[in-house]
């Protein structure tokens, strides 16, 4: 159990909590209007997995971690329970990640019924006042989790899709294109002793945790992300090609797998999108990113990845409000928030004092800590109510296929 | 073109062949009853393509090979040309055959439609006797291709559903139970100069051409299958922990996969099969055996596996007619045709004269000649049209998901 | 024990016994003779066993099969047994054979003492006749055995060798140009039935067991080798980026491996060789092509691999001994022994009636009868008394770092 | 050139720099004495390069960086420089890592021979004070680059020996007992606002810089390594066998390579050693420790690794001298110095405002800092020059073939 979120939390009426879970529930499936049962099986990869199994698993951590507990119907069919497992080991064994592709059985509409169950135990339940404190954090963890899952589903079936010569169109609106992007402004900041992590105000996950004080050098930031047009001359100055601009992994990464341009990217002018084939837009930030082209565009154009603890200071004094506008700020260049996942040069580990929750849901973040990076902010595709300061995104540097680009960052130099 | 099949085919009647057309086609969707749209997609290993792109791959093939050099329609779309070709690289390079399993486009809806359009376009064509000889000889050829796929499609299937734990069932009628095993009696042959391979008569592939001489030595052979009671003997003797049983590759392979029974045994006493989980019946033929472990338990019981000659020899003094009495034959543990694959001791490779069939076509069988074994008779999962005396199937002797079994053999001891 | 070789061998006389012993070991260390201790060490892939170990392996052989039996001195220390067992699996688990190259201890002094002793030991029991026929047989299959690896340990020694860029030269002595090669002549021969495989006479590997039957029909086969020269052209042609010239399984190493021409041609007009970097010989036999390539060059030209059968029968009807004249021969390129290996398409397998020797040495050659190919003749490297008419050399289709090339063959059109 | 050793560096007189290059060299060379050419030879595995390997290596270093920047004799054959060269892709494509056991040629001698000329060389330059501060910069950075590769040259040597089953000794001496070990203390730190990283004394490694501020939370650390007979207690416990004390990517290791207890434990009492096969000493610092094995340790024992930082200031406290006192200190069980290298949790990243050195020398530190882990300390095997409080070791946590333990931490509780 989470202590830190052992206050109480935001949506911290009932009420608001029966409505925010509704509607984060109705959301997942809402997310899929578009999709085909048959969609919804597609896994592309072994880190893709299928829609259909992103609505089982996550409704299978409010059977396993709120309902079971209390005895609550639906009870889970034991097969489902490994099927629907992702990694709690605490849990026994769960079945092959690489093999979530092959779940016809049970079927969609099995799954959507099941969901339909738990939403009503759970609504039921939660009207009835029946949940402590600690289930009802467990909710909200859950309610998390599914928007988590929520901007998964739809990176992983894009990944899917892309393989698919025929190039399927999840969303027919088309994506409005770019202004052109201002010149870079360099925010600078002094640095000093800081405050960073998560306070008890909110919801936040274990690994926020504990706030704590940090000592920062002098830093600038840069205003914007980066865009497509100005990585496109990384690209057409042989960036891909020249080790000097590469952590030696990433050299070892771009030359096995031959990359020369971001995923997604069919060529120089033409990527695919959740809209299908479109023109590159070379206003929109770059996104499709890993790490080490993150790292490797920095490296290039003479600054480098910002901390996460610079990010997350700088982005504390640019955003009024720490819950930024939202998916309207997809269009903001300067945005902090809801265009795209941020690279930073942290390696994902835990904070001083670090305290994993209690039993198996402390599987969640603690176990991970180890070879990834700190993504700070979030994309055009994270849940509103998941757009915070103090989120810790965590991916490995060859991972590209989220919605991932980066925003520059210096060492300040004396005055 | 194949050669061999220019005289007059069987069915040799336009009536006749319309109607095997019909029934042909139809069947593939008939084995696909019990399927939804979900199970049409799963691909449980690279080898194991989904039962769409069967039906798809099938139908593509007449498509390719029969309408498209005529111009008539329907025209296939240009992505599909590529997802629904297997391996003819003279016809561009195909869809990774590791990622049918993400081709949930076009819809289970679209291809069945398709296969409408193109069954309609046949037949009509057919009715008014558009087609040359060539032309009926390559629908007679995508008849029987499609025949072979009807029995993949069913052996995929089983391995795809078999990693679901929750163990979808294919068939709810139940299998009859096998009556008790004879004593196997030996059959003596004396040997000789013979006539191997397939004549005009009827239709058969180019690799089973040309008919020719071979010399065999005396030999005896087997008057029924290996049993499951059989091949326990085996497993409890310690078969599969002994290095002096194995070729060396199958050895390797043993250890490396950790086998330790056939395919689909969930256990000493229990197998997985179209009808769910089932208990082992001692009395029926061992199957989803791979070529090693034949081979291996050949050698245990002081025999060894015939050679493709040898059992066609055998084969052609045992089976009053060639065509056998198909499916009902699969509770015949005698059954040369009808119950299981039986692995034979030849390399696949090209009878003396062979000549590939001409053109993109002309990859069917040939490129195939390397590392493979023969497999003769057929399983109870072979269209009866398809059970022949000249059949030669081909495997690596490591596959083990088809319906695979075998009968012993010997060199005849002197008089 | 081989039953085959139970009459009388040759050398049948004890005294020509002892000077074939003394010939033969001495050989493997004069082989050795311009090699430092370190460039016995080396092992350029799992495949390519350092020279240190050929010379170990082979004493093994003898002190294992031949003086354990009888107790004799010198005893084996008990790690040597593990590390110097090739892949015996009846003596217990050899040493990983990728591992070969880390044997620094023993250290070679160590080695060629423990020669010396078993050299005393053996000519010293066969003076005294102590040697039952059954153990005088393993002798011989010992010195056979010996003359394999000298020729494995030139190849396996370039191949290492090849890996060092500054190209170290094996032998110091320049190897004289073919002359021009003459236009191919095509033998013909009817076939009919014929007897294959080795009699009584003169050693010979179970493997070429029993001397059987076999019918052939009509074929030619070329009077001489394919050379640098005409297999340049296939290249030139674009041979190796066209699917149409290959197995399926060639076509996929090619580009897995990217092949663009033979092993060890450094570019298409210089090759590394025991030499060092030399021109490339337009008029020598093309050498260092895997099956595939000989495969598919033969179809390039219109013809095909002869089988191994055809190649005998036709070897038979063109040397007037069967013992040819040896090294001297390897500027023939007619030479059908002496100069290089030459791929057939025949898969390796048991001939009818086949039985491997007895006990752990009947490991030598029975259990590799799966997915390998027949190479007939010899090579320049062959020792002289290991060319012989009916001896079935075998490699995988993808192996190419033996001396290795071919002869084209054809199926004789109608007269 | 790095800028943070610009001033005069230590042994800052000429003549303690001749003298310290002097023993420097000589040492690589004592290191050996045990060893045979052969010896010198072997790769055990990819990362554990050959004796004779790390001999060249080094000199190419100050051949490449000191003496071919100033035309100074010896000159470079050509495939030296490739054959040499480690990962400096500034300086051409490096020879395949893996590939390193194959180099019988050069032969020993040849590069004693070579490294006498280097030594002579720069021993006469700097009698003749040829060199300008920063050339003498880059000899102070060869001295430490080849003490790096004097204990590299160890610990490889050790696996390489692991793998021969007749278990070489390297050193006859015996390595004496070590006495009972003190129960753990728990030194305090009240931490706050600390300088970490090196200053502008004595030699260090760019990494290591700037030095700057970082805050620390209130800690406790062990006042000595954890013991065998500790680590012991873990492996009874069936900490190998439970995924609750693994972080996940650890988990999957121990699973994948089976582990089930430190590398070179032959079992649970014998562990293979530089002594050859000797008795588990209970009271030793454990070693051959991944860091998932110290990380799951320390998570079992109730504590976590230390940060690299907590490491620092504490050691800094505990040690009156930066440089300990050497080898001696071997048997000090408390020592953080000389016995082996400590775990920390700390993943290896650049530190604020780090700057590589200019050149192809920049490749030295920079480009690894991604997925691994920062270890601190030294281990017996370490020059006693190169054992520094500032020091930044680095291996994947994966990585356990080099002398590698752990000294317990804990966030300090609440007074």
């Amino acid at each position: 159990m989470p202590q830190h979120a052992s206050k109480i939390v935001d949506p911290c009426e009932q009420e608001d909590r029966i409505q925010a879970f509704k509607t984060c529930r109705d959301y997942s499936l809402t997310l899929c209007d578009s999709l085909s049962p048959e969609d919804h099986m597609i896994q592309g990869a072994p880190f893709a997995s299928p829609p259909k199994w992103h609505l089982a698993h996550t409704n299978w951590f409010f059977a396993t971690f709120v309902l079971e507990p209390l005895a609550l119907e639906p009870s889970t069919p034991s097969s489902w329970k490994t099927l629907f497992n992702s990694y709690y080991n605490g849990l026994g064994q769960p079945h092959a990640r690489a093999a979530r592709g092959i779940l016809s059985r049970p079927a969609l509409s099995d799954i959507i019924q099941w969901r339909m169950q738990v939403d009503d135990q759970i609504v039921k339940s939660l009207n009835a006042d029946q949940f402590n404190p600690e289930q009802l954090q467990l909710i909200d963890l859950g309610l998390q989790h599914e928007m988590q899952h929520q901007e998964l589903l739809v990176t992983d079936l894009l990944y899917s899709f892309s393989l698919n010569p025929s190039h399927p169109i999840f969303n027919a609106t088309p994506a409005p294109l770019h202004p052109a992007a201002a010149k870079v402004e360099w925010l600078k900041f002094d640095g000093g002793l800081i405050e960073v992590g998560a306070g008890d105000e909110g919801f936040s996950f274990d690994n926020e945790h504990p706030r704590h004080r940090h000592f920062l050098e002098p830093f600038v930031i840069a205003n914007r992300l980066v865009t497509n047009g100005e990585y496109q001359k990384f690209i057409d100055a042989g960036g891909y090609l020249d080790a000097q601009w590469w952590l030696s992994e990433g050299w070892d990464t771009v030359n096995r797998e031959q990359w020369r341009r971001p995923l997604h990217w069919l060529d120089q002018n033409r990527i695919f999108s959740l809209q299908g084939v479109q023109p590159l837009d070379l206003n929109a930030p770059v996104c499709h990113l890993s790490g080490y082209e993150a790292e490797a565009y920095a490296r290039w154009s003479g600054c480098r990845l910002p901390t996460e603890f610079e990010w997350e200071y700088a982005a504390s004094r640019q955003t009024p409000e720490i819950r930024p506008a939202g998916l309207s700020d997809a269009m903001n260049q300067s945005g902090w928030f809801g265009s795209v996942w941020q690279w930073t040069q942290s390696a994902y580990g835990p904070y001083p004092g670090y305290q994993p929750d209690k039993g198996a849901v402390g599987e969640y973040n603690g176990k991970f800590m180890s070879s990834q990076w700190v993504l700070r902010g979030s994309s055009f595709a994270t849940p509103e109510l998941q757009q915070r300061l103090h989120y810790r995104n965590f991916f490995y540097p060859a991972d590209r296929w989220q919605f991932t680009g980066l925003r520059l960052g210096k060492t300040a130099t004396s005055p």
